[in-house]
């Protein structure tokens, strides 16, 4: 089912037809920025906090964004009734500007196992302290770049140790977030989240679900993490995937986990 | 002077031609690597030493490397007298493996500008302590991926301060790297440059120079730079580069960095 719209004139084309240049900046030194979207029931759900957060990877990267991103979105999700919706806008080449396109895939069996089965996760040092990501701007924390050799590196650690997923921790032992995920805790019925300002990427998933429950978004240490009443990794293509392993340790589905993982798949249905 | 040749036939193509797919998981996320090679004489400097970092690159992101790319660089290079020659290996597309190319282009006066007259830098900090990148393989220290954001946000950071470039220290106050070029100090008549084990790339420029002189490895503290007899930055296409700036304090030009950059140009001239 996969399906590629360039935002140049919202046509479809071939995706095997290649879309980037060899000299584009995304290509060759990761300047790129995306955001990744849920399709339910042909629609690109919680669309407009994905665009918010577009529009502010691009600031931070200094990649001019052309318009257009709300109609390709819309006309890429048309008629998918489940899906992975992309939206990538790479720097360009020096004498082209940005090139921006969609990209529309099915959601992976392994993503829809996750979230209904659970994830087995590792905690990974970034090394950094949660005050340095703050201030300093170059490290890009909080920015939804192209440039995850990092991230898929992480995974690629927990594979080989037999986990799913990573949550990664400053340092100073604080929870930052996962590779493609946003990490929530339940603490006393509450769901409690790092804050973007210790250098994470808002999450838009999070951001959907909070409301339902009480919800707090305060620094959380590792300590708190593994003593926390559930886990669960949030993110728009897995939605609320419950964490049923903890650096070794069995966990079971919690019940404000299940709930919002019910309330989101609903809510990304319409 | 742009010129492309996909390693795939060695052909050549237009360089406006596209030769990425939208669901290339170097475009997606990064995952891809790539050296960049002086090119003097029609002949691409120093190429073992790049095919050798490029083939540990991609064993380091899971990439399964094609054969063809000495044939490639050869080609890519022949009848240019002077120039930069990239050399990209994507992952590619799930369903299609491996993309790699060839990008020639011509060196930027800016470039050129900063090999004769130095750069100006100012130093800035990963966080991360030198211990720490070496016990986290996933912080990809001295891995060459595409993954570059934040290598370019460092350089617009120099540049809104008013410098060219940045040398990267640790959170304990060890040199690093900078984002393009391996860092090299004089100390007594002797080249010293911080060792590939704080997790930094091994420079093939600086491999290329240090028979020249008395030479060392072993790790720099950001005081030794700053009192050190001369600093100079060393990267393929500058070649080295006098740092005449430092965190605002200005150095002259050395003889030894003179003296290696001479012989450098020289040696790319073969």
């Amino acid at each position: 089912m996969t399906r590629v719209l360039l935002l140049d004139g919202l046509t479809e084309v071939d995706p095997t037809t290649p879309v980037l240049r060899a000299d584009d900046l995304g290509v060759l030194r990761g300047e790129s920025v995306f955001e990744t979207c849920r399709i339910g029931n042909g629609r690109a759900a919680f669309l407009d906090a994905h665009l918010v957060r577009l529009t502010e990877s691009a600031r931070r990267l200094d990649i001019a964004l052309p318009p257009g991103w709300r109609e390709l979105a819309e006309k890429a999700a048309t008629g998918v009734d489940d899906g992975v919706l992309r939206l990538v806008c790479s720097k360009g080449a020096p004498d082209a500007g940005p090139v921006g396109f969609a990209l529309v895939t099915a959601v992976p069996e392994e993503t829809r196992r996750g979230r209904e089965q659970g994830v087995a996760v590792v905690t990974l040092s970034l090394g950094v302290t949660a005050e340095e990501r703050i201030s300093s701007p170059w490290l890009l924390g909080g920015v939804k770049a192209t440039s995850y050799a990092m991230n898929m590196a992480s995974l690629r650690h927990a594979h080989a140790a037999g986990a799913d997923d990573v949550i990664w921790v400053s340092g100073d032992g604080q929870v930052l977030e996962a590779p493609t995920s946003t990490v929530g805790i339940v603490v006393d019925g509450t769901l409690v989240s790092p804050p973007a300002e210790v250098g994470i990427l808002p999450g838009t998933t999070l951001g959907a679900v909070s409301g339902q429950v009480p919800f707090a978004q305060r620094p959380v240490t590792l300590a708190e993490l593994r003593g926390a009443d559930e886990v669960m990794l949030l993110s728009s293509v897995r939605g609320v995937a419950p964490v049923v392993r903890l650096d070794g340790a069995e966990r079971p589905v919690g019940p404000v986990t299940a709930r919002l993982r019910d309330w989101y798949e609903a809510a990304v249905r319409g």
